[in-house]
């Protein structure tokens, strides 16, 4: 096996330092805010939509009701659903215009952000700060990762999110054979 | 109002003969498997998946259990299930390995196609013809439309699929404002 | 072959309607515009979003330089860029928000639309009006079409963005074998 | 600020270890096989065509030809273009399917997998070795991460994929006002 590049190392440890600062405390409160939803609707921009799509399966595969925006069978939201999302730089125009939709509609907004100041945190009824580097921090002095643009973020989430899944596993019972089971055969 | 081009009346028109040639004992054939169906799962290529994924959310918005292949909650497909395939040209690649999943798990495999003596619709347990020019004989002397490739089954797809939603419709009772109430707000 | 139902005939008269009403000249110079952009980004809502990515699909069969909004490899849009955008009913939240991002970034917004006084195609360049029944008009006094919803617009824009490929294709000299060529294998 | 839970550090711990056991001079090919190749097209089931969209992205960024399998705008594949797979289990039936249409056309395939000797790499013309969990041994007596399914797999394909950016841009020379330059802002 040829020598690992420095490289691989230095990318675990810049993601296992967001963890040294985060609030587990608001992740709690996230996790207990999914499990109390009547029906949860996920939704990100570019990358980050990527990564709350695979919490979206992991969701789905434990049995909680979820959805992600843009399908087909996507519900409507309101009165005891939240819409959960993930805007790194604090702002994306989309997020703001579906953000005002779903608090119109009376649903809970909860947003992941490393900018919880933010407007669209700003709007939100709950918030998860994620203490990573993101396109609105990536270049000039404020510039902390060795990885480009928001991708410091964006595998923060991912981190972030398996852990809420472990999380929500053991306070919803969910076993690993009942997750294998709605995984899908078609692929 | 500038004087319409012809363009418009020949497409319409070659649209309607694809009509003329269905055999509608099959599409209600059709509408039977999706009501009888505990879950459907549906799949298509290219443009065909778009027409297909149109429906799908049509089925949602009747409250049919129906998911897309691909997206994150897609249940597995097995006894009592159906997937609805829309294959014009009678195969590719992913849609005949897709088949053959479903079909080991014990589904219902409905095939929509132009070229019933595909490899596709011969691994189908039912089989809903639509007669309209794709990609297998869209040059050369076969050519019948002035849409380009398979443009004309796309567009048939579109027509087949809201006939079936009406029919459906009927056999449901869905209300037109039972499925407003199902359309997401987040758009 | 069974005998057909009147609903395919019906269907196809109410598309056949839509164009009756539509001014050709309006279409021209959206094929004028997608023709002289140096770039088109497509965007739409729910169904919509499906036939818009349709038509981007034969845009790039004829080799016109075109991406969907949410895709991995879209480029911003600005000045020379065209935003091309289906909304229906008129507005959208989103829809709102990428024209305004899109018009602060110097590039060309062409909107489609039933409901040409809505707030959209009031922020727009360009305006095509496609006189079809959609949400806006669904229900009530106001009801056209024996689809439900917005079908009829979505139909309707499937043949109107046909018509549009074959204007583009003689005004490009886009032939039949270049558009096979870019068809991709991978399905 | 909370007493963070071990299951972060657990988690990245897991992480980090793939890396310990990767072979980096398989990384090396693998990013040569990208920078030689005249266009990419990527490709994955599940949540692994999350992690492998959200390369794609960095590669657009970087100005390298790429697409993604189904969108829209995605080219043919033939002599000279890479058809990249992730396919952590080793097999499934939708990569056999498209891995057997890419060699047909002459394309060179390049699988990742945690499983070198699967169906899958067994077909490929380069495989790069990812040793970790996934749904082929994540459960009973190979168990060994702390994490469900294949997301041990998943999260080392997001770190793998931005050592490998990390690379390219350096023998592409890509800048990172270049990169943020193609960043659309469609957002």
């Amino acid at each position: 096996m040829g020598q690992s590049s420095p490289l691989y190392r230095t990318a675990i440890e810049e993601l296992g330092s967001v963890f040294d600062r985060i609030d587990d405390a608001e992740v709690e409160r996230a996790v207990a805010a999914i499990a109390e939803a009547k029906s949860t609707v996920v939704f990100g921009g570019g990358r980050e939509r990527l990564q709350i799509m695979g919490f979206a399966m992991r969701l789905y595969h434990m049995g909680v009701p979820v959805a992600v925006e843009g399908d087909m069978t996507t519900p409507p939201v309101g009165p005891g659903d939240l819409f959960l999302v993930t805007v790194g730089p604090g702002e994306i125009s989309t997020a703001l215009a579906l953000i005002g939709v779903a608090r119109e509609a009376g649903a809970k907004v909860l947003v992941i952000t490393a900018q919880p100041e933010g407007r669209a945190p700003k709007l939100a009824d709950q918030v998860l700060h994620l203490p990573a580097q993101t396109m609105a921090d990536d270049h000039g002095p404020a510039r902390s990762s060795v990885l480009p643009m928001g991708s410091l973020y964006e595998g923060a989430l991912f981190v972030l999110f398996e852990v809420m899944i472990l999380k929500l596993r053991d306070r919803l019972g969910a076993t690993p054979d009942a997750m294998r089971a709605r995984h899908t055969n078609l692929e």
